[in-house]
């Protein structure tokens, strides 16, 4: 049996989220697994490296499954790419040994968010990006980085309820880069908790506009305490862009 | 009475293109005229400065009307972009001279195509560029573009059949860019015939990939007969970038 990794892109704005759900295909598991599922005439399970939400898009989303088939991966993939919707696109296929695991063995992420910073829409950014009209500090949220990057119990930054599981993560890198009227912000790290970087994203925003001090970072380290942060900003200007593995 | 002239961008996917119909409201004319008739509640007519075909996008389109209002330019321009569709945005608007004409007083306009270039399709690129698998050749494709600028009888690369209005046109510059599998074709002259900058395209894409020799441009050129050049690709890689006036 052969164990495949899967380098995946997809623009998510159709879909209800990565996750299979029993009662709708709207989800990209669920249209990958089907056409598979077709492709080597046994239902076939896959493993993403991690959920994304509805509307989050994907530039390497990684997954692995198991078959049996002797498919050429070239073959497979021009039939992957050939019946998946146009908006999801299977990028790679490579085998792997059979212990690995996307979600299991990821250890680390990149994510990155897009804001179209101007007064006027984009009738190309819409449905990539997240408008915001008000004039940003770029040096006031790259000052918050500062005080996000490294270990820290991010709860206060999550929708996650207190439980037993660790909300501890490591955020490695955050890059603010502006282009034009886009910003495109980077988190790279060892894992992100649910909706954390929107929310992150969100306390940038308000840093950013003036009306949160970056100092506040601290204060909701401290409480943990959600409705401290900032809003969630919508999924349409999120993009999982990287998973990474040891070798 | 005032003359104002409009900047718009649109994302052509869902259109039938830019002129008004009077049996569909799927046209971008249609749609911005509907708009501004209810914000000044007199009929509106805008006057664009050519027509762009189904499909087709436009980053600097650019229109005029005259109207009676005496409401801010400002609020206009929140009125328009809060009523039209969000693939249709008003970018500038401007007052100008009685005698500005959108269409009579274009001297010129820049058009792009995007190419992608890459076995594997793009969920991002799908609706903004035509996939071309194959391996293009850039110099080869120069090399053509040196015999399509100057002053030519385009009708060849046109949709248009012999008429007496004349098919003569200028073209100024083609520039071909490539970033990652992204290739960016821009063409600017001093008008283009109708299907003109797809069926050049459809000619380059023929010559890059070897099927056609540069030499056969003034073949087509002298004949004046449209079968013997390229297809015509598909409008979702074109967009209409910006139109020319004198001062």
């Amino acid at each position: 049996m052969k164990n495949i990794k899967m380098k995946i892109e997809y623009d998510g704005g159709r879909y209800l989220g990565w996750q299979r759900l029993s009662n709708s295909d709207k989800t990209i598991q669920g249209k990958i697994e089907n056409i598979l599922t077709n492709m080597t005439g046994t239902k076939v399970e896959i493993i993403g490296s991690g959920r994304t939400d509805s509307g989050t898009h994907a530039k390497g989303q990684i997954a692995n499954f198991k078959t049996d088939s002797t498919m050429a991966f070239t073959d497979m993939l021009d039939y992957l790419n050939r019946y998946l919707p146009q908006d999801i696109v299977v990028k790679k296929l490579e085998e792997v040994p059979e212990r690995f695991h996307a979600r299991y063995n990821a250890v680390g992420k990149t994510y990155s968010y897009r804001i179209w910073n101007n007064t006027i829409p984009s009738a190309f950014e819409r449905n990539y990006s997240y408008q915001y009209p008000d004039k940003l500090d770029i040096d006031k949220m790259n000052e918050a980085c500062e005080k996000l990057i490294g270990t820290h119990d991010f709860i206060g930054f999550s929708s996650l309820k207190k439980s037993k599981k660790s909300t501890v993560r490591t955020i490695d890198e955050i890059k603010i880069q502006r282009e034009g009227n886009i910003i495109r912000f980077t988190f790279t790290g060892n894992g992100f908790l649910h909706k954390m970087v929107r929310i992150i994203m969100g306390t940038l925003l308000d840093i950013g506009a003036g009306v949160m001090e970056s100092e506040y970072i601290d204060t909701i380290f401290k409480s943990g305490v959600r409705s401290q942060a900032g809003e969630t900003v919508p999924a349409q200007g999120l993009f999982l862009e990287e998973v990474y593995y040891t070798k």
